[in-house]
């Protein structure tokens, strides 16, 4: 890559987010320096044994941290912050944010650590920031949390209309609207690049509003006697208030259960929000009132193993306890990976008698991203000369760039994590794919995805794994019988797996030379090739197992 | 449990699809015999590491095989009849099916090597059979696959109607519409008890017709310009019929893709079904046809590794490529738990510039089985004494029992795998719960599914496994430094993994009194509680890896 320390370059390079929902990370460089924009995690598929969550590899930034002048985290949602601890190591830069997302930040910096190393620039709703040659407006937007802020970020070869994550709620209940105008001026005075949340790209409807999901929960609650749960998205504390303001209205005290729930209703209210939020009831105490007396808010909506639903449904909460006639509202969507999970956990609640009601059944969760009808308005506001699609999958990513042409914007383009893109000066194109990648938390070790710690693990997953231990004399006898250790193969056979395998052992050894058997990693080799052909032959798999054979060779004394 | 050979004794026991959707095995025993209707698999999910497919361990009824007198196969379905060739040695009775379903049967238990021992038993579409102290009438109903069978089931205790999988469908397009004055007149004859498909009992609106698919995607044909790809179950006769006169339609020839899709197509055609099917193409003559001219029907719908859709977008297939313009149905539903594989095969497509439309898009799939219309029609049928929901999980069946209180049974009780049912004489009660469980399909072994080699399997998918070698002479002394198997634990510390390991093995051993390192069996167990204690810490993990310590203890000449 050339220096690009012109005025006139300005480039766009997402490490995460870009075919993928999750784990956003965005670069812009401009005269040779650059910002970031969020810095996310996501929870790992099945395809990472062991592994829970994963972030971009940030390789390619921490070999130019000098020139990183800072980093702007949008909102507070785990896919946009929550890899800043585990990673800011690697680049430190200040970062900036507003204040609800600063008091989030706070919380994991400290327990990472790392509060009283990072620099911390808070900055106002709708204030702007001069970040190197970068100046960062923020506007608020409506999502699923508080401050959801959209950035625009002028530089002097043009200027860029970064959204974060959004819809247009008309009556947002937590927050203002939309400011139009706002937007409409923003339009007004320029944009280069619109940088686009794709997420809903499908959705032919308006996402709605969180006040209709108010009403309708406040209306279905009337009819209920039991006790009522409600699960959600801890951060998504305008559904916790409509959820408290339902339970109030229907003579219900509210009771959180579930950690992460309490801190980010103790950081909205630190920020200001939640000024009629109800006062909360214990867990210990909500037990003593009459069932049709009190709502929980939980954790768990995706079925959790060890957030608040499922300890209660589990029997593994000391004071509360779900039964017959009670009521669970998923006041949430279903997060794709997740629906079995969420399956087995529905199945346990009716068990013990619950009536379950989803998003499927009854209007209780209101999308935070925008459908067609918002992205066409949002095209309209800015008018950009370039769409640049982000947040979602190829298909979602793909598809808004259609969207957008078919709205006006004739210049579109499809990112992918590690596509440079050259925004300024024309034409739009990708000047360089820059190696990427995802690190995965292993434990404590932040390890690329395909480390052999994973690799392992997932072959080991399909087939097992095999160790042969021989003791050898100097020249290549047996001393000992061979030690078999079987870590997964089914022994079910006629033989027993291990005598199978001790036969091959041997039989490996004799067809050896007396040079060869000498030589400890000629016969580690014979006997590995062999011992694994005859486990995958005892098994019948594709493959045999993962095998490993150690050799101890003892001198004569 | 009691002998039960009392005329007015009828009882239900469901081995498999009671709490699930997939591998059905339910018995009913009356006069001390027991009949056996349906014998599936299912596919594991990944809490069975390695494995693919399950199935119902049937330790309870091979133990009783003398008292079975037959198997009813009510359709072709891999959850109805995939598990027979995998079990049937297990019980070893007379099998019953129609024809469509026992061609498929042969096929299965020729591979199997099975075909000259299984006394086969072919009924006709509405036949009827002795079996034992039970008299089974076979009725068509409508499904996604020819001839989907209800079974009514008469004994001097009382008569069954097991629905099997079905629909309505007033234009099912294969097959027979049901038959109503049938049903009618089998509820005028008295059903005690209702045996049902549980599926979709959520769905208010009923399911739709296999016409409306058909007219719907020849209408939607006739705006493509590309090749098209249709992808849906190879089962499913019925649609790949609707996707060929589609084609013909349009002027589009068709070419079958997938190995399972032939072979269903051949058995259907030797079956009398599919009169008006075109000619096909073969893949090679496909390619020299215009893209406007071809329609492919491909197995893969849910986004299986193997399967032909996966195949020809990675680039595997030989004479079939999807390219810019083309345009891929999916005719067919979303199994709950393949969203993450279905969704990378979108994505996969949308890369190669192919549109990708789904049953979310438009009208190109319907279910095959009830709606609550559905249910009500033929609760009204069969006015049975007792309904017993089946084939659903726990939520499914409750929510039947739920809409049959409600539409005027009074009698519903919910069934478990394994819950021995007295259906007769009264009250219906739950008398006995049998031991069940799952079988799993590893390599050429069918293993329950809490064998080791699973379990292990699993351990290690999470924590990685370690292996200490270690060679001592008669006293414990090491003959030779210890030899360390790390499999799947991150190697990413300032110390070396196996450093870390090799320094707790010698402070374990030095721990010891003399004459416990001389026992080879105290040594090992000290050494690896110790070795797992330093990896854990090493990793950080919650626990350490699964750690076994081999020790090859050497006599003097």
């Amino acid at each position: 890559m050339p220096q690009h320390k012109s005025k006139d370059d300005l480039y766009f390079l997402p490490l995460g987010g870009s075919g993928e929902i999750g784990m956003n990370l965005n670069l812009y460089q401009t005269q040779g320096k650059w910002l970031m924009v969020d810095c996310g995690i996501s929870f790992a598929d099945t395809y990472l044994p062991g592994i829970d969550l994963i972030m971009p590899n940030t390789n390619y930034i921490e070999q130019r941290k000098d020139k990183l002048v800072g980093l702007i985290i949008t909102h507070a949602h785990e896919d946009h912050v929550g890899a800043l601890p585990h990673l800011w190591r690697r680049f430190r830069c200040p970062v900036y944010a507003t204040p609800f997302t600063m008091i989030i930040i706070r919380l994991k910096l400290s327990e990472a650590g790392l509060l009283d190393e990072v620099p911390l620039i808070e900055v106002p709703l709708e204030g702007s920031v001069a970040v190197g040659p970068f100046t960062v407006d923020f506007m608020s937007l409506t999502h699923s949390i508080p401050e959801p802020n959209a950035v625009r970020i002028r530089t002097d070869a043009g200027t860029v209309f970064h959204t974060g994550d959004w819809k247009l709620d008309p009556e947002p209940l937590l927050g203002e609207k939309t400011n139009e105008d706002k937007m409409r001026q923003v339009g007004d005075d320029g944009v280069l690049a619109l940088v686009c949340d794709s997420t809903n790209v499908f959705n032919v409807e308006p996402s709605g509003s969180e006040s209709k999901v108010r009403d309708n929960i406040t209306q279905m609650l009337s009819s209920k006697k039991g006790k009522v749960f409600c699960a959600t998205f801890s951060s998504n504390v305008a559904r916790v208030d409509t959820l408290a303001h339902a339970a109030k209205h229907n003579g219900r005290e509210v009771c959180l259960v579930g950690r992460s729930l309490k801190r980010n209703v103790a950081a909205a209210i630190e920020a200001g929000y939640l000024k009629d939020f109800p006062k909360v009831v214990g867990e210990s105490d909500a037990g003593y009132l009459p069932n049709e007396k009190i709502l929980y808010i939980c954790t768990g909506c995706q079925g959790e193993a060890r957030a608040a639903l499922m300890r209660i449904v589990q029997g593994n909460s000391r004071d509360v306890t779900i039964s017959r006639g009670d009521t669970v509202v998923f006041s949430s969507k279903i997060i794709p990976g997740n629906e079995l999970h969420i399956g087995r956990l529905h199945n346990a609640l009716v068990e013990l008698g619950a009536e379950v009601i989803t998003e499927k059944d009854s209007f209780v969760h209101v999308s935070g991203h925008p459908g067609q009808m918002e992205l066409s308005q949002m095209y309209d506001w800015i008018r950009p000369e370039i769409l640049v699609p982000v947040h979602g999958e190829i298909r979602h990513m793909v598809r808004q760039a259609e969207f957008g042409r078919d709205s006006g914007i004739k210049n579109t383009i499809v990112p992918e994590n590690g596509t440079l893109i050259r925004l300024a000066p024309g034409p739009t194109k990708i000047v360089e794919y820059v190696d990427v990648g995802r690190f995965a938390l292993d434990g404590q070790f932040l390890i690329p995805a395909e480390d052999d710690a994973i690799v392992t693990r997932r072959r080991i997953l399909y087939n097992g794994a095999l160790v042969v231990s021989l003791v050898i004399d100097e020249t290549g006898e047996f001393l000992a019988a061979p030690e078999i250790t079987n870590l997964g193969s089914p022994d079910a056979g006629i033989e027993r797996f291990e005598d199978t395998i001790i036969e091959a052992v041997f039989a490996a050894a004799d067809k050896l030379t007396k040079k060869q058997r000498a030589d400890k990693n000629k016969l580690a080799e014979a006997v590995r090739v062999q011992a694994r052909k005859a486990a995958k032959n005892y098994t019948f798999k594709e493959t045999g197992p993962l095998t490993t054979v150690t050799v101890t060779q003892l001198k004569k004394d």
